[in-house]
């Protein structure tokens, strides 16, 4: 499930962690191996039972059966759910976590999520007792799995400093980018390149091959310069191939880009390519893409 | 003029080197020191005298008053000049080069052109004896000046291998990427990915700014994963300084650009991001940005 990390030691702590997808089960596997006690919630309780016996029925992981139940004895509660509407339902819905937790306990999010949300956790956590810093997080899959995801948070300093230790269990870089909502913003402005370079390179890509040129050898040329680009390196080479069937899924960017452009419009800023991209992975979708990796955006194009 | 390098040791020729702009000049001046006799020929004679004068009045430096005559008693002749026009004048305008230039000769042009002019001056040469490579080049003023350009050749295999060691006088990587017409091919989808992965770029930042994140910090994140690039790394944080008094100009891309949508039309590849960026690339000329560099995109977002 998880692959071998050498965690550095911290206080053992009384964890829950809700969400147990291809991201929070890793993830909630290295809080385990790092020396706390995880308790896990899933909305479909037999994820969160096949996750149990992977971890070998260990002595320090349990299950809930609901949220509130999860975050009732745990100092920090930590989340990784599909999006707003699932992270309101496990903090503040009739079964949240919120209503169990007490005076001076931290959530922590890894849901990529509105800004807005994120401020609105916060505003109600502190009226609570309760701090929630929004930690998004980049590196897909296999960066959960190696425990090297870079953590792009925000919230109260004090608080960031006390759970950073926590987190790089399973990341490489955990990184405070100022209050609530700063973690989700730097997620999009990331997310807002990811889509544009893998847009440039599926015209680029299909322009070349269109022109009969070798596109592996291509790609070895201007890898080394001014084009070059983490997506060039790791996704140009299966564009070329034509495989998609790994990576990060159309449906989640598109979810993704939403959140980029409803932040865009209240912001006043405008992001006219990302716009353009959104609606060429709803086509992907339309072609029966959605579970695509997202550089399928080149099949648009031949 | 440029920087110390090693060169490999090869027999000592006759080469013509004509345009010293600000890549043709260091690039002549790297043949020089690597033992070669170079004519040089520029079209405002004042730029080809005080090239003369920064080599040192070397002994195996001349300068010539056409292209006809600097390439009538050369083994190899090389190019670096403005567009296609520019390059017609040099090989088959009334004082071009093609009409001096003996049976078994060279013709290297480092100029990025269209992919036609290639193969027509491939073919034309073929017929006079003369074999030529188009070899556009990336990596800019610095990659000259320090000899590591990045070079992509389309020609004939024989005379590539012949030419190679001579161009790596100034150049890191010399790859050839198959018939003539494919150097430039390649030149044109490492633009393409250059202007796509600019753009986003500038929008997330603009987003960022506006967002209020400090986005020195934010790109010091996120330079490590899916989002990164040259452009994020080189030009990230200069565009966050809003600073463009360096680079490569807006008037240069749009030429490259021009080429680039040109050739698409011709394969029947459709570039439509490409296309609005060009036209974005206008507007910053509008702006009076025509000398800033590519990354200035931002502005228009401001």
């Amino acid at each position: 499930m998880i692959a071998d990390k050498t965690y550095e030691p911290v206080e053992p702590l009384r964890l829950a962690f809700l969400g147990l997808g291809t991201m929070g089960g890793p993830m909630a596997a290295h809080l385990l191996r790092a020396g706390h006690h995880v308790t896990v919630y899933n909305r479909t309780a037999a994820k969160a039972e096949a996750w149990l016996a992977e971890v070998g029925k260990h002595p320090q992981a349990s299950m809930a059966a609901t949220p509130l139940e999860a975050a009732a004895s745990a100092d920090v509660v930590l989340s990784c759910v599909g999006n707003d509407q699932d992270l309101t339902e496990v903090t503040t819905g009739p079964q949240g976590g919120f209503h169990s937790m007490g005076r001076g306990t931290l959530w922590v999010d890894h849901t990529t999520t509105s800004a807005q949300i994120a401020r609105d956790l916060a505003a109600l956590g502190r009226a609570k007792g309760i701090t929630f810093i929004d930690a998004p997080v980049s590196g897909g899959n296999l960066g959960a799995i190696n425990g090297v995801l870079t953590i792009m948070c925000g919230g109260e300093q004090a608080a960031f400093d006390r759970v950073a230790p926590v987190l790089r269990a399973y990341a490489r870089a955990v990184t405070r980018l100022g209050d609530p909502g700063a973690g989700q913003l730097a997620k999009m402005v990331n997310q807002i390149c990811v889509a544009g370079v893998v847009q440039s390179l599926a015209e680029a890509l299909a322009f070349g091959q269109k022109a009969g040129l070798d596109m592996h050898k291509v790609i070895e040329v201007i890898s080394q310069g001014a084009a070059s680009s983490w997506q060039m390196a790791n996704r140009g080479p299966t564009m070329v191939d034509d495989r998609f069937d790994f990576g990060f899924a159309v449906d989640w960017m598109r979810k993704d880009l939403g959140l980029c452009l409803d932040e865009a419009r209240r912001q006043g800023a405008v992001l006219p390519v990302t716009e353009l991209i959104d609606e060429y992975y709803a086509e992907v979708q339309a072609m029966g893409g959605g579970r695509w990796d997202t550089s399928s955006l080149i099949r648009r194009l031949r």
